[in-house]
């Protein structure tokens, strides 16, 4: 099944953001065996909306439209959508009860364009929004399927995985009998070194697709084969794993397609670790990841963002002398990276402390270079691990490599727990 | 005049990349004064490129088609676009020899199918790339004009500055009457409720657009203009300007397109007040966004991710009493967010502590429910104030929400600092 990706929004038009939309869109619909053929972008506006589904509608099966869901005038999405189709639409009554009761608690009273929100068309699948407004729809007509999701991707990504990916499967638009896949995920090791390792794998394959998809820190491996038979599908997918496993298996952190810091905390919380965490380059980012997983509340027990030298002091017990003098090894130094973790350990009293410390920039620190980061790793019953790293990259991804990296190194100390 | 903007790329297709090419695209053009109506992306595809470019070519005055000029046989944009205008294409002699020079200084041969690198267009003016070897190409035809940029961002991004801007002021296609705008960011209030009390104006508009584009905790509006007379502009601008802000203007955080993290950072390094933060619920968010601002360490000083009762004690020095028995208010209640916003004043002895302490879901804590955030902020001299939020969303949204609500108030409490 071929399928287009049509966002609506003058913003998109004017540059003021990207379309990270189509891209997330086109993962998902590429992991269903779904061909994406073309995105569009179109601006708010009814006439040249027309005209992109009208030509969407002749060489398409599956029509994703985001934008143009929300309150305002310029939110015409649903409108035009039911107008092409020559449909009405109507109020979903369940779902202003629940706005309104949402805007009471708030104490703040609803304003009447937010109505516009729950909006159905006629005949269409309603998808709930749980981190927003907006209600999604689905729909099929003539045998094209139509999905209208939001614009902002907070609530556009949840929805999608929520509620389209059980749609589509249910729509019987998805050759079901057909596409096998198995994710494996991997870290510790880049996308080009580990397309390297593989690639004579992924040249010579046949009936077996091999497709890497790397986010920071993380690389998805996707297998794919193509068959009705399900026992063929098993083997050879058994058979590629196993091609791949004995090349990169230490890297493998999961065989499902979660976060390193899922796998992390599903690891430490499966082993009863505890954790905590002493930061200051990263300001936060570690504890932040790892309290992001619901649940992280079993593992991690909490942490310091000591950013400031007297803070490094005063909440870590950080000894001045390390910090500040002619011969200090100074605060991005291996030493008080050590001390770091070691006065978290002392705090928190937990399995493993963590401790970071370096420089993010722009613009050194101590006459110390943009990405030069050290780590510690404390753990109860035995002697504190330091490391230094040299990352390349601007001030987010610097903070986004640490963390990787250090979560990389807990999850592989933590596997060694029976 | 109107423009789009055609990327050529099965990996854009696939998800493997997100199409920045468009977002810097758009924008300059948006400064030159150029409408985009359309952006699309298509696979390196023969057949569905030129479908694309025939209904491009009825729409548009000029069409910039990033990606596909590079070696492989997949490279298809130079053959189609001129087959579509049947012209002919020939090798530029001058960029092969350059080419045959490149490679002998490296000492690598020159694999052949470079050459299709340096292929121009019949009538084209050839565009040089100085950080790669595919030539740009800019052609009028029929009064359209088309112009073809490779797809790395970092050839496409130069050559459109030093030569397609260039070479759009001598085609004589631009209105040289030139785009005036103006942005202005607001927090503390929604987006619907904002374009509530603007709506006579927005509706009224005539030679000043106004348009609003919200992110999570912050909504930008921007005014446009159109006029080649620079004192009618700045006119134009100033007066709904100042219309608009005689009914938000409380809500104003920035005359720029700057977020609420760095205005609250700018105002409080401008007014020397310094910062520290405790937080439980939105376990190092607060910490996290504002540590990404670079500059940060001048006001913040650090924090800390009290996650566990035990930290809450250890760390922040709250009573036990508050925290466990019968007759405790518990960990998410105002009384310890207070006590945690004072006990970070203690250790960190800044001009703001703030703490946060609620529950982010799924599932509810203390038997309290998902959404009740308790936010605290102690100010050196002043009584510290404690509010409570009831807020809807996922975690993620929760913890957001959160965060924004104390910036903003930490914003509006800095302000009073002459």
């Amino acid at each position: 099944m071929n399928a287009e990706i049509i966002a609506v929004g003058t913003e998109l038009l004017l540059g003021e953001i990207v379309n990270t939309n189509a891209q997330f869109i086109s993962q998902q619909l590429a992991l269903l065996g779904i061909d994406v053929y073309f995105q569009t972008v179109v601006g708010d506006n009814p006439h040249r909306l027309r005209h992109v589904l009208e030509t969407a509608r002749t060489r398409s099966r599956l029509i994703i439209l985001t934008g143009g869901l929300g309150p305002t005038m310029d939110d015409i999405t649903k409108d035009i959508v039911a107008e092409l189709l020559g449909r009405r639409t109507f109020l979903d009554e369940a779902a202003v009860a629940k706005m309104e009761q949402m805007f009471s608690r708030r104490g703040t009273p609803m304003v009447e364009s937010n109505k516009r929100q729950a909006m159905v068309i006629e005949g269409a699948a309603i998808l709930p929004n749980e981190t927003g407004l907006a209600l999604g729809n689905a729909l099929l007509a003539d045998g094209t399927a139509f999905i209208l999701l939001p614009g902002p991707p907070r609530e556009m990504k949840p929805m999608f995985e929520q509620e389209v990916i059980p749609w589509l499967h249910g729509s019987g638009l998805l050759d079901e009998s057909v596409l096998h896949t198995r994710k494996l995920k991997f870290a510790g090791i880049g996308e080009s070194k580990l397309e390297d390792m593989l690639r004579d794998l992924i040249e010579a394959q046949e009936h077996t697709t091999i497709a890497t998809y790397a986010k920071e820190g993380e690389v998805l491996v996707r297998l794919a084969t193509k068959t009705a038979d399900e026992q063929q599908a098993v083997q050879r997918l058994a058979e590629t794993e196993s091609a791949i496993m004995s090349r990169i298996g230490e890297h493998l952190f999961a065989a499902e397609d979660i976060s390193l810091p899922e796998a992390l905390l599903e690891l430490m919380s499966e082993r009863k670790l505890t954790l905590s965490a002493a930061e200051s380059c990263t300001g936060g980012l570690f504890a932040e990841m790892i309290t992001s997983v619901p649940g992280s509340s079993d593992v991690f027990q909490g942490g310091a963002v000591t950013y400031s030298n007297e803070m490094k002091e005063r909440i870590l017990g950080v000894p001045h002398e390390l910090l500040e003098g002619e011969q200090a090894p100074g605060a991005v130094s291996a030493e008080t990276a050590k001390a770091m973790a070691e006065g978290m350990q002392d705090i928190a009293d937990t399995d493993f402390s963590i401790a970071i410390t370096g420089v993010a920039g722009p613009g050194h620190s101590e006459r110390k270079p943009v990405g030069l980061v050290y780590i510690a790793i404390a753990e109860k019953g035995r002697d504190t691990q330091v490391e230094e790293l040299r990352l390349a990259g601007d001030r987010s991804t610097i903070r986004l490599r640490t963390v990787n990296a250090v979560m990389y190194r807990l999850w592989t100390r933590a596997r060694q727990y029976g």
